[in-house]
């Protein structure tokens, strides 16, 4: 699909969030991949703290960031977004069908088989923190989560990324378990932990944090 | 992408579940993108009660239903195989970029954005009912469910589908939806309420339902 050149690609971010969400904001995402292809964008900052206009809610439903419009195209949702620039970058996703959809299937994993349940620790851990019924709900919710990431180190093997070739699927799922870190849960999975470092190794992922954290109006 | 006329489109299913998941399995999304389209198929069965073998995990590593196999390309995660399918027919997915990325967002956002949260409520309603901490968590996910579905209703409006046209962010959302079914939380949301049932009203949603019923070893 032809974008047209000279358009501006418009992500949206935060630049007001509380300290445990800096570096986690879910734009860091699209940055990555952005940044993976050396293609350029300018962050259009909303206040995470601060009721979202209707016309936002127009464009990005549940008032939450990213939203993404190139000119071309005016989207929101991460993984809708990373779908979007892999079909324009095979950097970003295999062109052959098998290896194509191998990935997107990794992608939709970590959104929806992984993420869940890592929120869940995130909600407990943080949001719910102190209540005496999180501390009862948290060995389940461990359970759980301990399960997919058991699942996904089996699955990754020795494999350097989730889908062979670096997709995607990877930007997906290594922000997926970056939620993990500050709990011990990582601890037990040391092929997932190592394969999360790999990602963040890569300088892509270093200039995306490092301009997610850039975008902040105050110091955490 | 060219599918093999001949090859044989395979779904896995469950033929063994609890009655509480009966007409819930997510199979159910992909038996109805398939009844849309009038596309067959042959469910390959699998108890959820059982291990699954490894040569299972090889193909969906989570070991959940559905994975899918057409000849062409073997993938897991019904939202993967919902944008699969949609590429293949335009019943499905829009052909024009801004139409076929915004269904792409619902999509997402139905599994992203709405589920985990649905999800929450029948972790809390069924899987761990009964105990004391998760009547005090009920609370606050519903909060939080809520907040979504307001969202999700303001979006669709007085819209028949929620990307304008019938697609596989529908089957998504809907059966989303369905999960609420036993709660009370959708009388809140009439109109969410009649879309689901708008879907539901579609022959080949009835149909798809009516088969993954059947598709059960014993009656529930």
């Amino acid at each position: 699909m032809p974008v047209h050149p000279s358009a501006t690609t418009i992500l949206t971010a935060f630049d007001n969030v509380p300290a445990f969400a800096r570096g986690h904001v879910r734009d860091l995402r699209i940055r990555w991949a952005l940044e993976e292809i050396g293609r350029d964008y300018t962050p259009q900052f909303l206040d995470a703290m601060a009721p979202k206009p209707a016309e936002y809610r127009d464009w990005q439903p549940f008032g939450q960031v990213p939203a993404f419009d190139d000119g071309t195209v005016r989207l929101f949702e991460s993984g809708a977004i990373l779908l979007y620039l892999g079909e324009q970058d095979q950097r970003l996703l295999p062109r052959d069908p098998a290896g194509r959809w191998n990935a997107t299937s990794w992608l939709i994993a970590a959104l929806n088989s992984v993420e869940p349940m890592v929120m869940q620790i995130v909600n407990l851990d943080v949001f719910q923190a102190g209540k005496p019924w999180a501390a009862e709900a948290r060995p389940s919710t461990v359970e759980q989560v301990k399960a997919r990431l058991k699942s996904t180190e089996r699955a990754l093997g020795d494999k350097q990324w989730i889908a062979d070739d670096f997709s995607v699927a990877d930007i997906a799922m290594i922000t997926v378990l970056r939620n993990l870190d500050g709990s011990e849960l990582l601890d037990r999975f040391p092929g997932l932990a190592e394969y999360k470092a790999r990602g963040e190794q890569r300088p892509s992922f270093e200039r995306a944090l490092a301009d997610q954290l850039a975008g902040f109006r105050q110091p955490a």
